[in-house]
C-alpha cells in the first residue's frame, strides 16, 4: 500500500502508542505507525495490528508520505528532548497547516514554547493530556488537548471518537491555548497522586488499626465501590486485595516492595502550586509521602530506633462505625483535594491568561482516565449548574457532603494520631478544611513576628483600625523599645 | 578623607545594610558606605553613622578608590537583577583578587552562577546568608558564607568579629563552594517558616480551644522560654502577647490582619525538597499555610458557608496537662522539622557535590539568627558527637526527647482534630514521624495500582521473593486477565 492513505499517524510504539493505534483503527481510521526502532513496527504489524486498518512506515519520509493532508501526527514518545528531536525530524517533511500532537506527559511550559515555535513555521501544535493507562488507551482514554486552537476542527473527529464516553458524551474537549492541555493533565495526575495516597491510608488503617485481612479489606472496597467512592481506583484496589500469589495462595500485595516510584507530574503540580501561591496541600503531601516511602533503607533502620509511645495502644470503639467513618474520611479528603485542584486551575487560568472551561474539565475526567468516578459526575453537575462557582465546597451538593462527613473524618484523624498510624493526606485535608473555614487564622501572630524581627510591617484588620493604627497602611511597631523604626526593604525572612 | 582608608565596603543602606555597617564600625573596622540613592548616604553619615569610623562615597568610583586592597565589598541590595547590575557596575573599578560579597537573600543557583562567572574575571565572589533581622545585623548576625573559598581568609576577620557569638564561638564559618552559603540560608529560612507556623498553631489552640487571654498565653510562652523551647521566636512571641494598643489597652495582636506575606525563601526550600525528592513536609505545610492565610476574602466567605460539625464541641480534660502536652507537641514537631531540614541539606550536599559541615551549620544557627535557640546547641552537640549521624532522631538526646514527647503530641493532634482547630504542622510532623518509623508503609498498594493501570512494574520485598516473583526484578502482573503484558515505557502516571 502506498500514497497518502492514512487519516492519522502515530510515532512511538510502546504500550500506550500501540493501544491508541488499535483504538483509532477500531473506530474506522486508517493509522500509520512508526517507531524509531523500526523492528518494533514490523513486530506490531505482524501481531497486535494484524488484519486492522494499520499501515507501517520504516522512515519518517515514508511515514509523512502516507498521511493525508493536513497531516495529523501524534507523538507518544518520552517527554523532554525526544519530543523536540522528533519535531525537528518531522519539519522538513511537513507542509503548512499540518498538525503535530504531543500525547506524552510533557511539562506545560514546554508545550507553550513548542506551540509558539511551530506557529512561526506554519505548523499547528497540540499538546494533549492522555490518561487511562494501557486499558484506557485501548478502549477509550480521557483526552485533554490544548495548544493551537486552529488544529481542533481537524482532530476533533479522531479525538472524540477514540475518547472514552460518559453518558454518551466524549471525555474530550478543547482545553485552551498553549500548554493548557498538558497543564490540566498535570493537575489530573497530581489529583491522581492524592487519590492513590488516600486509598493507601485507608488500607493501612484497616490493616494495622483494625487487623483486617486483605480479603476483608477487599470486601470493604467492594462495598465502597457501590457508594459515593465508586471509582476506577477503588475498583482496582478491590481486585488487588483479592489477588493472590499462586505460589502459596497468599496475597501478592503484602509481598510488594513499599517504595513508590514517580515520574514527576505530581511533583510538577506541587511546585506549580507553590509558585502560584495556592494552598494545594493534599497533592503536596501525597508527593512527599512517595518520597518518604522511597527511603526504605533509612525507614527500616528508623523502625528499630523509634518506637511507638502513646496513651492508647489498640483500637477501641465500634468497628462497623469506624469503617463507616473511614469511608467518610476518604470521601471528605477527596472532596478537599479536588476543591484544591480546581482552585489551582482557576489561578493558573488567571496567571497564564487561558480560558479554562471547568465543567468540561470535570467531564473529561469523568471517564477514561485513572481518576474516573461517579464523584466527577457530581463535580461536572456542580460546575454546569454554576460555572462561576468560587469554590467546589460552596456548591449545595459538596457543601452538604462535607458537613455530613465531618464527624467521622475527625474521629479517624483523631484515632489514628493516637494509634501511631500515619495519615498525611487525611490529616492535611482536615487541617486545610478547618483553616479554610476560619475567618481569623493565627497568621496575625506571624505578621507581628515578621515585623518584630524584620520590620516587615503589617496591616490592621479593617474593623479594628483606629487613628494610631489606620487601615490599609503598612505599619511598623517598635515592639521592644530598642532598634530603629526603619522598615525592611532588602532583608527577606 | 580620601585615599584607600576603608577595610570594608558596603552597598545598600536599607535597615540591614546600615546596621551591618554600624556593627562593623563598632568592631574597629573603617567602613565605606554607598547607596544608589546618594542622598541616603549623607543622611546616614549625619545621623546613625555620626562620629563612627564610617566613610561615605557618592559614586562607585569613589567607593572603590576608598577601599584597601584586596577590596572587600558587600552588597545588601534586592536579590535578583540588582545584584547582577551592581556586579557589572563594580567590575571596571576592581582589581584581580578583589572580593564581592552578596549578603542578600539570593537564590543559591544565582550564587553558583555568579561565583563561576566572577572567577573567570579573577574576582572572588561570596554569597553569604545573613540572618538576625535588623537587631541581629546591628548586634551580631548569623553569617553563612559560601562561594569562592579563596576569599575566606580575607573576610574571616570581619565576618567572625561582626557575627553573633555563642559560648564564645562566632556564629560564622565557611559553609562550602558555590551557592552553599545561600543554600544553607534558604533552608534556615524554611525552618524559620516552620518554627513560626508551629508557634502560631500553639497560640491558636490556647486561644480557641482553651479560651485563654493574650496575657495568659504570654505567661505560658514566658514559662516555655525557660525550658526546652527557649528561643528567640518564643521570646518575641511572649512580648507580642503582652503588647497592647495604647488606644484602648487591648492586645494589638488581635487587631493585626491574619494574611501572611512571604518573600519566597520558604517556597524555594519546599520546591528544592520536591526537586531532590526529600520528604520535607513541615516546611512545605508552613509555606502553604501562609498561602491559605493570604486568601482572607475567600476564607471569610467560606467561614459563613462551612460550619464545624463534630462529636465533641468543647475541650474536655485537664487544662494543665494539655498545656504540658502542647509544649511537648511543639517541641516534637520542631525536632521533626530540623531533622527534615538536615536530611535535605545532606541530600543537597550529595546532589551539588558540596562539603557541608553539619556541626558548624548548627553552630551558625545557634546564635544571631531568627531561629537561635538552646535547641540548636543540642543539635550542635549531637553532630559534634557524631558528624556522620544518619538522622538527628538517631542521636541519643533527640531519640529520648521524641519518645518522651510522643504521648502529649498525639493527644494534641487528636483533640484539635476533634475540635476543628487547624494544626497543619503539628499534624504533618506526627504523620511524618509515624511514617518514618514504619518499616512497611502502604506504598506497596500504590506500586500495585501503578502496575495495574500503567504497567509500571513493581519489585518484591526481598524476604518475600520467590521463583515466580523474583527479587530485584521489575515485575508486571496482568491483574485483570485482560490487557497485554507490555510494560509502560512512555506513559507516566
Amino acid at each position: 500500500m502506498s500514497g497518502p492513505v492514512g487519516d492519522f499517524g502515530l510515532i512511538g510504539l510502546a504500550v500506550m502508542g500501540q493501544n491508541l493505534i488499535l483504538n483509532a483503527a477500531d473506530n474506522g481510521f486508517t493509522v500509520v505507525a512508526f517507531n524509531r526502532t523500526v523492528s518494533k513496527v514490523d513486530h506490531f504489524l505482524e501481531n497486535e495490528a494484524k488484519g486492522k486498518s494499520i499501515v507501517g512506515a520504516h522512515s519518517i519520509e515514508e511515514f509523512c508520505s502516507k498521511l493525508k493532508s493536513p497531516r495529523r501526527i501524534m507523538l507518544l514518545v518520552m517527554a523532554g528532548k525526544p519530543v523536540d528531536d522528533f519535531i525537528e525530524t518531522l519539519l522538513p517533511h511537513l507542509e503548512k497547516g499540518d498538525i503535530i500532537i504531543d500525547g506524552g506527559n510533557s511539562h506545560f511550559p514546554d508545550t507553550t514554547r513548542r506551540t509558539k515555535y511551530l506557529d512561526t513555521k506554519g505548523i499547528r501544535f497540540v499538546g494533549s493530556g492522555v490518561s487511562g493507562g494501557e486499558e484506557g488507551a485501548r478502549y477509550g482514554p480521557s483526552l485533554m488537548p490544548g495548544g493551537n486552537e486552529e488544529a481542533w476542527p481537524f482532530i476533533k473527529d479522531v479525538f472524540q471518537s477514540i475518547a472514552a464516553k460518559s453518558d454518551g458524551e466524549p471525555c474530550c474537549e478543547w482545553v485552551g491555548d498553549e500548554g493548557a492541555g498538558h497543564y490540566v493533565k498535570m493537575v489530573h495526575n497530581g489529583i491522581e497522586y492524592g487519590d492513590m495516597q488516600l486509598i493507601c491510608e485507608a488500607y493501612d488503617i484497616m490493616k494495622r488499626a483494625l487487623g483486617m485481612s486483605n480479603k476483608e479489606i477487599g470486601d470493604v472496597f467492594t462495598t465502597w465501590n457501590k457508594g459515593v467512592l465508586d471509582s476506577f481506583l477503588i475498583e482496582i484496589t478491590r481486585d488487588i486485595m483479592y489477588f493472590n500469589d499462586e505460589t502459596d495462595g497468599q496475597p501478592l500485595l503484602e509481598k510488594i516492595l513499599d517504595s513508590a516510584g514517580q515520574k514527576g507530574t505530581g511533583k510538577w503540580t506541587a511546585i506549580n502550586a507553590l509558585d502560584l501561591g495556592m494552598p494545594v496541600t493534599l497533592i503536596a503531601e501525597s508527593v512527599l509521602a512517595r518520597c518518604l516511602s522511597s527511603i526504605k533503607g533509612e525507614r527500616t533502620r528508623a523502625s528499630e530506633k523509634l518506637q511507638f509511645v502513646g496513651r492508647s495502644t489498640k483500637f477501641e470503639g465500634n468497628k462497623e462505625q469506624f469503617l463507616a467513618d473511614l469511608e467518610q474520611a476518604l470521601y471528605a479528603s477527596k472532596i478537599i483535594s479536588y476543591a484544591q485542584g480546581f482552585m489551582l486551575m482557576q489561578e493558573a487560568a488567571k496567571e497564564y491568561k487561558w480560558k479554562l472551561n471547568k465543567p468540561s474539565i470535570a467531564l473529561m475526567w469523568r471517564g477514561g482516565c485513572i481518576i474516573r468516578s461517579v464523584f466527577l459526575k457530581d463535580i461536572t453537575d456542580a460546575y454546569r449548574t454554576n460555572p462561576d462557582l468560587e469554590n467546589l465546597l460552596f456548591s449545595d451538593f459538596f457543601n452538604k457532603a462535607i458537613h455530613t462527613a465531618q464527624p467521622g473524618w475527625r474521629d479517624v484523624v483523631s484515632k489514628t494520631a493516637l494509634l501511631g498510624i500515619p495519615t498525611p493526606c487525611f490529616s492535611t485535608a482536615l487541617s486545610w478544611f478547618d483553616g479554610y473555614r476560619t475567618k481569623d487564622l493565627p497568621a496575625n501572630l506571624l505578621q507581628a513576628q515578621r515585623d518584630y524581627f524584620g520590620a516587615h510591617t503589617f496591616k490592621m484588620k479593617p474593623e479594628a483600625a483606629n487613628e494610631k493604627y489606620p487601615a490599609d497602611t503598612n505599619i511598623h511597631v517598635n515592639w521592644t523599645g530598642r532598634g530603629g523604626n526603619v522598615s525592611a526593604s532588602t532583608y527577606q525572612a
